[in-house]
């Protein structure tokens, strides 16, 4: 939440003079995003972001990202349209860091949300998931196994400061999850961090899905259990059934799960939740207080850990196994 | 440079009930204002700067504010025109704190200004010292000698770990601006803060004032020095003869200096630069590392206070005395 890098009228008219959108009217730096520095542009021809990439994202993955983006505007989705360049290309350099210009999408990020959120969800996470299947690149989930082991090894031996016992439970759960996770589920493109600041809303609508900046080739069902972990819990930490069940249903409506999916959805949920929680603490743990980087809190995920553990049968989540 | 408090669609939209700018259509925080925090709003009849009013602005002082920003735009003066609610009103309340809806201006802060800037914002602060002639409304200067000594007070045992030999030279000044300060010079409102982040530009053209939240009554001849102080040094500290001579000569264009304001511009940029310091080094030293609050270099201002300690003649700004 934060921005980075500030940038002069210089620069930015310099950068601006690739594309093909007309006076530039104003630029204000934005308190979203927690990776990137991100500028809300007003030009003759309407309002765009500007997103200046800094060092957390590996540039080699820009294609990906930007490709998808355009990919899926292509196919309907409601998500922002990174704007080419004269040369036809969409990615540029301003303040010596990487950036591209992307279309504004209006609507907002719902700070409560409710089952119909939810529900919305659910479906457009489905219709993503299905308007990525002809989508030509690919790019390997660097927050899947491996990389919560290089988290956990950086981690582990100043987790019991942040809880109590936390490395014992946490080393638990690595065992469980590499003995029980599912291997030979759907897998395709999936959004992989779509939590409420990154979703829209008019009114009811859903009217947007941001912040493509950790998409990659994985699980489906995983995609729909980091949901599960984002928008279904409330703030006391207990998972609201009702929630739930609009979500996998709305997800259902457009793209059903197998037997296999739904059947997983507990280990999933748990697998994803150690990989937030990891990240937070990894954060926690080596970013310095005061930094821009906005640190958020790993024992909500612990939380969500535990309650993962203790989870008996997917119906837990408001789905019935099959 | 910071969003303190957020707040969520539902209080947004009752908030808004009271206004006619029509459907909400997004909201974002924006990186700008160092005492308030500000949410830059589409709405279905255009864009609009949301500001919450955080604990250093004392409540008391809004209707002078924006009762200010209203009588300048009414005048044709460049800035925000408080959006009046559907009892007339400019001031209500969103999470729990005071806030005000205004419009949003289009153009941007220079960050490296020119001459050519210079000499805009000496004819725009003219113009609106001008224009404030006939506004009803008045307000002491809380940042004059008295705020001084008490900021001085507060900072002064601990001054010299910030530069040595640094509270022996401020009691001098003290000392000095006490016995020279000038008395019966013409005033009125005065904007108090003209920072370069607080004009904006389109092109050449000024396009803006913005944040009117130190204005107050006191003296015009102090506010063209915080200009000079603020507008015309140097990254490395050196005062530019041109850009002063620019922001006097715009200055003068609209409103003509009398011979004893000139002569006492070196004194009075002295205490401005006094002021600027003693903000600024109290918060480097009360602020906690790592609040959101922007922590300025007061040293910035001890070379800026060294400087004008040195000046033997106006003219050494760039204009002869008469």
């Amino acid at each position: 939440m934060a921005v980075y890098t500030d940038i002069t009228e210089g620069e930015l008219d310099a950068f601006l003079e690739r594309y093909n959108v007309g006076r530039l009217l104003s630029y204000k730096g934005i308190a979203e995003g927690s990776e990137n520095s991100n500028f809300l542009l007003h030009t003759a021809s309407g309002s765009y972001i500007l997103t200046l990439y800094e060092k957390r994202v590996d540039q080699a993955d820009l294609p990906f990202f930007l490709g998808l983006m355009d990919h899926l505007a292509g196919k309907g989705i409601n998500c922002p349209l990174p704007v080419h360049r004269s040369d036809g290309t969409v990615i540029g350099t301003i303040a010596g860091r990487p950036a591209a210009l992307i279309t504004f999408l209006e609507g907002m990020w719902p700070r409560r949300p409710t089952a119909a959120h939810c529900r919305e969800v659910g479906k457009a996470l489905a219709g993503l998931h299905l308007a990525g299947a002809d989508f030509p690149l690919t790019r390997r989930n660097a927050l899947s196994f491996d990389g919560w082991r290089k988290l956990w090894g950086a981690a582990r031996p100043r987790a019991d400061e942040v809880e109590p016992g936390l490395s014992a439970e946490v080393d638990a759960d690595f065992a469980e999850l590499a003995e029980k996770w599912p291997a030979d589920l759907p897998l395709g493109v999936i959004h992989a961090d779509l939590f409420p600041d990154n979703v829209f809303f008019l009114g009811d609508e859903l009217s947007g899905i941001i912040d493509f900046y950790f998409a990659c080739n994985d699980l489906f069902a995983y995609d729909l259990a980091t949901c599960l972990n984002a928008w279904c819990f409330e703030k006391d930490h207990a998972f609201n059934l009702t929630k739930g069940t609009a979500l996998l249903a709305g997800y259902q409506s457009v793209r059903p799960l197998s037997a296999r999916e739904v059947e997983a959805l507990p280990i999933l949920a748990r697998g994803s939740a150690l990989r937030f929680m990891l990240t937070r603490l990894y954060d926690w743990l080596t970013i310095p207080d005061g930094a821009l980087v906005q640190k958020r809190d790993p024992l909500e995920y612990v939380r969500r850990l535990r309650f993962h553990r203790s989870i008996k049968s997917p119906s837990e989540f408001g789905i019935e196994p099959r």
